[in-house]
C-alpha cells in the first residue's frame, strides 16, 4: 500500500452496493474523466471476451469529444452470455450516458466475476446512478476496494515525478487474484498519469509498461475473459510532454515501476500464495527465448511446489528448462537461487550447499537466477508457490 | 491388472536389491533378449538428459549380433551428475558385458529415481550380478515391480492377436506416477512383442504407438530427464510379418492399446490423482490444433482443480480454449461432459443442468468432449485431477 495515495486533478469516483452477490458491500465503481485527457485501454488475449470488454474495445475505438465515464462492476463477468450479454452492458451504458447527457461512446465497461451468469442489469445500473451522486476526487481507497472480488486486500501505488521545478502524480489501482481464477478473480487496472501526453506517446508507454508487469506475472497461466489495463493521463498538466523530453522519460519510467508494483501486488495477493517467486532469465539468444523459459519455470507445477515445501530442489528447475522448447543446450547453463549457487555448466554446481539453499528457501521471496548462455536478453517472471490452499480455494464449488 | 500375462519367447528377467534407496526392496531388474529381436528405443525430448539415456540412444544406434541385455536401475535417476554419471553408467555396462561376454553396445541401460545424486555404481552392479543368477522367462511381474518408484502399484498389460492359425502376443510394463515428478517418478515403458518384425516396421509401429499413449498423457506438463519407452520384437515367430499384411495390422492395432492401456494405468496411478478425465477435442482444423486445444485443458491447473472438486465449471474450460494460441474463433464450439450439453456456439448451452453436471461430475472417469468447429481433425488426450495430495506428494521435501 502506497503512503501516500495522490488524487490525479479531474478524476472523480463514486461507488455503491448493487446488493447482489456481496450484499451491501459497495461493488459498483463510477469514474469520471475529464474531456481533455487521453486513454489507453488493454485487453485480454483470451478470444473469449466478456461483453463489457466488446463493448470497451468498441467505445475506446470511437471515442467522442467530452468527458468520460468508467462503468465497473464486480461480483459478475458477463462472460459467455452471448447476445445477451451484449445487450444487458450496452444497456446500462446507454442509460448512464443518458442520464449524464454525454455519448455513449464515452462510456466504458469493465466486470469482473462469475463466468456465464445473466447480470442483474437493473441492479447494477441503479448503484452507478447512485454511486454518481457521491462522486469525490478523494474516493481512491474506496474505488480500489470496490472492484475486488476474492482478493484479501485493495492494491494502491501512487508516485510523484519530479522534473525541474514540474512534478508529475501517478496512482493507480488493481486487483485480482493473481489471474488464477477466471471465473472470479480477473485482473482489472487502472492507471491515471497527471500529466498531458498525446494518444500515440501514451499508447506506447502502455505497452512498455504491460511487458514488464502484468504480462510478466503467473500464477497457473490461465488468463480471463475480462482482463483488462486502463491508463489515462488526464491532459491537465499546462504544457504537452515533449517526445524524447526528461520529462517523459522520467514519467515513463514511473508509470513503469507503478505497474511493476501493481503486478508484484496482484502476485502476493494470489490464491493460496505464500511466497513471491522472482524468475530471471538472462543470457538468453533472444527474447523470445528468455520469455520462454522464465514461463515455463514459474508455470511449472513441480517447481511450484517444490517452492511451497522450501525445497531447493534444483533438478525440478533444471529439468523444466531442458524441456522448454527454445532450449537446445544446456552446457552454458547456471542456476542461483537468492544469489546461492545450485546448478554450473548444466549440473549441479560443486559450490551447491543443501544447507544453505534450504535456509534460503525459507524466505518469503525467492529470487531464482537462470544464466542461459552467452546470449544479451533478459526477461523476469513473478509468480507465486502452489500450495494446498491454492486447491482447496479453486476447486471449492462455485455456488 | 491384465488377467494372463503371456511371457515372450526368449525373454528373461532377473531382479534383485542394490540395498540402497529401498532397503531389501528389489530395484535392478536385468532383461535379456535373444540375438534375433529387433529393438527400437524412443527417448524423452527434454535437453537434460540423463547418462543412462544418453548411453542407452548411443547403444541402441549402433547395435552389434548377439543378445542384448537390459540393466535397469530405481531409485537413482543419474541425472544431471556431469562426466561422472556418464563414467558410471559406462561402467556397469561394461563390466556386465564383461561377464556376459557380449558386445558393450548391447548392454542397454535404464534409470529412474531422484536427480542429482551421485550413483551408487556398485552397489546396484552387484545387485545386477545377482539378478542374472536368477534369470527366468516367468518374470514378468517381479520385472513390473522392479522398476517402480513412487508409483503404488505395478502396471502390466498382456494381450494376444489371432490371425487365422497364426497368433502373436504382447506384454509391455511401464511406470511412472504420471510424468509428474521427474526427480522421482520417471516415465519408463518396455513392450515385447512375440513376431518377427523388421527394424523400419517396428519403429513405425513404436512412433504410432507412442503418438496416442504416452505422447497423449500429462499431469502436469513436466517431462523428465529420463523418460524411455523400448518396444522389442522377439524375431521369434518363425515368418516374418509382411508389410501391409492383415496380420501387420493386427498386430500394430493390439501393440497401440497396450501402449494406450499402459498409458491410462499410468494416470489413473498419477500422484494425488481421485480422477482420469479424456480430453477429447474434434473438428479441429488441424492435428496441432486439437493437440494443442488437448494439452491446454488437460494442464489447466483452474479445470484440474474444478474436477478434483466435482464442479462442472464450463467457464474454466471455455477460458482455457479460449486462451489456447491457435484458437481463432469460438462461434462453432460445443463442450461436453460425460455426453452432457455445457457450451453450444461459444456460450452455455440453453439445455446445461446445473443438476445433471453436478451427478455426472461425481464419477471417477471424465470426458470432456470439445467440439472445435467445422474441421476434421481430432486428438484426445488423458489426464488426472488436481487435488491437494498433488500438492502434498510434490512439496515434500526430498530427503
Amino acid at each position: 500500500m502506497a503512503k501516500e495515495i495522490h488524487s490525479i486533478q479531474g478524476i472523480e469516483f463514486g461507488s455503491a452496493s448493487s446488493n447482489t452477490r456481496y450484499g451491501e458491500r459497495e461493488d459498483s465503481l463510477v469514474v469520471t474523466i475529464p474531456s481533455e485527457a487521453k486513454l489507453s485501454g488493454k485487453f485480454t488475449s483470451n478470444q473469449l471476451k466478456a461483453a463489457p470488454v466488446l463493448e470497451a474495445m468498441h467505445n475506446l475505438s470511437s471515442l467522442e469529444k467530452g468527458r468520460k465515464v468508467l462503468l465497473i462492476n464486480a461480483g459478475n463477468a458477463n462472460a459467455a452470455n452471448g447476445p445477451k450479454g451484449i445487450k444487458d452492458v450496452k444497456k446500462y451504458c446507454r442509460e448512464v450516458a443518458s442520464d449524464l447527457d454525454i455519448d455513449q461512446k464515452n462510456v466504458i465497461p469493465f466486470s469482473t466475476g462469475v463466468i456465464g451468469e445473466a447480470l442483474p442489469v437493473s441492479s447494477y445500473l441503479k448503484a452507478f446512478r447512485k454511486a454518481l451522486t457521491k462522486l469525490t476526487p478523494k474516493g481512491w481507497n474506496k474505488a480500489a476496494e470496490a472492484i475486488l472480488t476474492t482478493d484479501t486486500k485493495p492494491k494502491i501505488v501512487s508516485k510523484e515525478v519530479k522534473v525541474g521545478k514540474a512534478s508529475y502524480l501517478i496512482t493507480g489501482f488493481a486487483k485480482g487474484s493473481g489471474m488464477i481464477r477466471p471465473d472470479f478473480a480477473t485482473l482489472l487496472s487502472f492507471v491515471f498519469v497527471d500529466a498531458k501526453l498525446n494518444q500515440s506517446a501514451l499508447n506506447k508507454i502502455h505497452n512498455q509498461a504491460l511487458k514488464v508487469s502484468f504480462e510478466a506475472i503467473t500464477v497457473d497461466g490461465d488468463t480471463s475473459p475480462n482482463d483488462s489495463s486502463l491508463l489515462v493521463a488526464n491532459g491537465n498538466n499546462k504544457k504537452m510532454v515533449k517526445a524524447g523530453s526528461l520529462a517523459e522519460k522520467k514519467i515513463t519510467l514511473a508509470i513503469i515501476e507503478t505497474f511493476k508494483e501493481l503486478a508484484e501486488l496482484l502476485v502476493k495477493d494470489a490464491e493460496g500464495a505464500s511466497k513471491l517467486i522472482k524468475v530471471q532469465v538472462s543470457k538468453a539468444k533472444n527474447l523470445e527465448q528468455a520469455k520462454s523459459v522464465g514461463f515455463t519455470v514459474a508455470e511449472s507445477p513441480l517447481v511450484k511446489t517444490a517452492m511451497f515445501g522450501s525445497d531447493a530442489n534444483w533438478g525440478r528447475i533444471l529439468s523444466a528448462i531442458g524441456r522448454d522448447n527454445t532450449v537446445e543446450d544446456l552446457s552454458g547453463l547456471q542456476i542461483k537461487l537468492n544469489g546461492l549457487p545450485l546448478v554450473k555448466k548444466g549440473y549441479k554446481d560443486p559450490k551447491y550447499s543443501e544447507k544453505a539453499a534450504s535456509k534460503a528457501m525459507k524466505k518469503r521471496e525467492i529470487t531464482i537466477e537462470i544464466i542461459l548462455g552467452s546470449g544479451k536478453h533478459e526477461f523476469e517472471v513473478i509468480t507465486s508457490d502452489l500450495s494446498e490452499d491454492y486447491v482447496l480455494i479453486n476447486s471449492d464449488y462455485r455456488s
